[in-house]
């Protein structure tokens, strides 16, 4: 399948489109509002994984060429970024495409990082809420470090999570997401069980913060 | 050190009791607003830990009585009897002696559990706020299952969490916990941090629900 990574260029959108490109078959494009950008960093990407001995080609394009051209588009950009992407790329989005939704909603305070989630109760239903009618908005992703998936050095050996209210759109992010080595997707739901899913993402960075030794945590279920 | 687990006849004071009894050397106190059921349920505890080969006495009483006698007093009661419980065994603790708060807020609708705390924020926050005055409060536990815990057969394997604004009392707590097999303890910070460790239960019991051959999650960070 065709995956793209909107705001492919971020942290969060570079680990992603390493790990798919490193251990799957599915081709990756990288969005970015700057195409010039966007193409810059999927030729990083390329020459990172050439040195790995993965001959593989990554497109980078605007975010709504990459959406195009995808059936699969990740908003790998911040939660207030969101809405708009969405609304951006929703005129290139066709029956049967999937938005993704990986980000969450934090503060932070002299203790640490806090789940902060906008009005609709998180950004998954954020989002869910700005997608076209027809496309179906599958939450995943959330609870992953960002640079533990780009060091490809780093075995994974843990468990990301699925939401959504479409579970056909649901199914085809598990199954892509499984490709991943090391990386087991678990189904935690429909959208309204979202919350608790992004609110992984401030305890794992406190943990790490109050603990010798831990950092760029994931989690094992068990 | 003495442990007092107020509600101990509950599942999660059940789980608490039979694992310090079974691991550690500490002693275990089993309160209830009902001293009788305290004692039947203590009684109950030393059979089933006889029958694996470990000769321990259990108090049971009164939830006050076993407050007195204890050093460390978990209100392992549901989250709206917190409060009520502090203030029933207020005028037993002494100073030195530390509070540990094990419960979360959920409610349910159809698409599963959801983090529903009190309007202080936490039911950590909430115990803490109740809490007498030169009493530390511990938040701890919360993320246990409680049935895999009183399992004495099942390998734990897995982490808790401590949180608190008394280093001293939080490293106390930290310290008789490790001593159960198989329990990882991890800081995560300040009581500010307490909502992020709550949200694990529903998350917990959602994924348990929406996969096969998951049951009594825990988890293990990584």
């Amino acid at each position: 399948m065709d995956i793209a990574l909107l705001g492919g260029t971020g942290d969060i959108g570079e680990g992603l489109a390493l790990r798919f490109a490193y251990h799957t078959n599915h081709e990756v494009l990288i969005g970015s509002r700057d195409p010039e950008r966007a193409e810059g960093k999927a030729r990083e990407y390329e020459t990172e994984l050439d040195s790995r001995g993965v001959d593989t080609m990554i497109e980078g394009g605007s975010n709504e060429a990459v959406a195009a051209a995808a059936d699969v588009v990740v908003l790998a950009v911040p939660p207030y970024y969101v809405a708009d992407t969405i609304e951006t790329v929703a005129a290139a989005l066709d029956e049967g495409d999937i938005l993704v939704s990986p980000a969450t909603g934090m503060d932070r305070d002299d203790a640490g990082f806090h789940y902060h989630p906008p009005p609709a109760g998180s950004v998954t239903r954020h989002a869910a809420n700005a997608a076209p009618e027809g496309i179906p908005l599958v939450g995943a992703y959330h609870n992953l470090a960002a640079g533990r998936l780009a060091n490809l050095d780093a075995d994974l050996g843990i468990d990301t999570f699925v939401l959504g209210d479409d579970e056909d759109a649901k199914d085809v992010v598990t199954w892509l997401t499984e490709d991943i080595e090391g990386l087991r997707v678990l189904d935690a739901g429909s959208i309204a069980n979202a919350a608790e899913v992004e609110s992984l993402t401030p305890l794992l960075i406190n943990v790490a913060a109050n603990n010798e030794g831990l950092h760029e945590l994931g989690l094992e279920l068990k």
